[in-house]
């Protein structure tokens, strides 16, 4: 299968009309439209296998997480989906791999109705590597760095589900009914598109929870100015995560294990309750988790409102 | 050192200021204005060590080169260069490989004004993915499918020199003292951005020459439904390849290296002349290597009009 083949068949499968595509894939370049009185927004994410997910993954879900990483990139900025690119790196040509990969990007692409408008396929060490576009409102974009003392600290869904997963994985456990239900959020997780659009103009910050939440909310922390505090006992959790994990452990997972791919954000005070209203209007649960304090850093507090040390806070390559 | 310092350390490297630039490097994507009145022209390109440059290349010259061989697709496009994202995959924290990779990306970037506005830094097997963006007036983009049969066909610059440096690397003749030229072509590509501007709205056709010509010119015949006749002899070759490489050998490697990074193009008959008048103003040689025929596929023909036969058209992962 050459080069050719490969990008013509995921084309494809990823076949969506948009009209503010003036040229798609196929030449050097692509040609775009932005809408009149809109702003670009534009991220790129890296997957490599046996860092970002497991080897012996389905090509399929490979496919749908390296759009689903960008994607609740664009989600954190308040974006609405519009164009990505892709670039697949492969050892071999392998047409069964390419199949379940564009199948899987595909089927996300179309739900967010994001138009594959360019590519590269070469030879090499299995990796991908997605680029996508959204448009915000002029100023409207989420950022990290407008988070105020008084705000409290939300998060969209639940935390922990994809490192429980991966510390599952291959153990005895990984047979446990629930286990199906941890992986599945390792590998498909939900980018929160719809929830960025809700929080666009009202969240004072907003990022994505990848590395792990601690470490995210230090982003936001450090850019913003301030400290944040947050409270164990309120992160939300699933059942599954629940059924299999407890206490300090299940505690570990959830603020320092990433890959979740919630949002989580800042809001005053006064507007949080209309706004978690909102979010629940569109099916998307927010869960209060804490407070932005004066100060700088992240503190994780216990139930007596002690200070939780972990080993880690985070994920972090080359840490 | 850690991915933020990664990042840190090009950010500061390649720190240029852009109107256009909302948001830069630093939060969960780059929010981006693209000037009123434009289209946004945008693709994607992987290098992977050992496929797209020797191992053992320089740090410095993998930097540039990431971005030039995307600098040569938006010159191809006609497109005017404005940001880029960067995605690199490092099997460690090297703050020495960092250092010289930027040095190199940024000083190509300088050169054509563009802004670096985000990225990602992964640990993996070594590959850089960059995407870069450009603008053209609505329209006027250049494709590869508008050549039409009684067009002239040109190539800028010269052609064969990357690949020539290619076979000659680890061979005693690599000592040769034009090697060191050849071999610059290979590591330090010059993407014709003024050239593709200047072509913008005039070429019928234009396509960079990143796989070999005949393979390009393949690409540009097919979807613009005609033919394309090269005449071999006419193909432009720089005194270091000429002083080294002659009759067939020669031939192959202009018409199958690749790694060029030329723009071919077609133009009708009547305002060839002019073109290349202009293209010469702006120090850009270009020269007439064949035409555009009735018919389908690409021939190269030798000096008797007799078609040349070569063991492969051009560098095809996965063929």
């Amino acid at each position: 299968m050459a080069e050719f083949d490969l990008i013509d068949h995921i084309r494809r499968r990823c076949d969506l009309a948009r009209a503010d595509v003036r040229l798609g894939i196929g030449d050097d370049a692509a040609v775009l439209a932005v809408p009149a009185g809109h702003e670009l927004v534009a991220c790129t994410d890296t997957l490599v296998a046996g860092v970002h997910f497991p080897h012996g993954s389905a090509p399929a879900d490979i496919g749908w997480k390296a759009l689903a990483v960008n994607l609740s990139d664009l989600a954190a900025m308040g974006a609405t989906p519009a164009w990505a690119l892709l670039a697949l790196t492969l050892p071999e040509p392998d047409a069964g791999f390419v199949a379940g990969f564009a199948e899987g990007f595909a089927d996300l692409a179309a739900a967010h109705h994001v138009a594959l408008v360019g590519g590269d396929t070469t030879r090499g060490p299995l990796a991908i590597t997605v680029t996508a576009h959204g448009f915000v409102p002029p100023g409207q974009a989420l950022r990290r760095d407008g988070a105020r003392s008084g705000d409290e600290v939300f998060v969209t869904g639940t935390l922990g589900d994809a490192a429980a997963a991966l510390r599952l994985l291959g153990t005895s456990r990984a047979a446990e009914f629930t286990f199906a239900e941890l992986r599945a959020r390792l590998d498909r997780p939900t980018p929160r598109v719809a929830a960025g659009a809700v929080l666009r103009a009202r969240a004072t910050a907003c990022i994505d929870v990848s590395d792990g939440l601690l470490a995210d909310l230090g982003h936001m922390a450090n850019q913003s100015g301030v400290g944040i505090e947050v409270e164990a006992a309120c992160l939300p959790a699933s059942p599954a995560l629940l059924a299999i994990f407890d206490g300090r452990e299940r505690c570990a997972l959830q603020l320092a294990g990433g890959d979740d791919y919630e949002l989580a954000f800042s809001v005053p005070a006064g507007q949080a309750h209309d706004l978690a209203q909102d979010l629940a209007r569109i099916g998307c649960a927010a869960t209060r988790i804490g407070r932005v304090v004066d100060g700088t850093g992240v503190r994780a507090l216990d139930a007596h409102a002690q200070p939780i040390e972990l080993p880690r806070r985070g994920w972090e390559h080359f840490a």
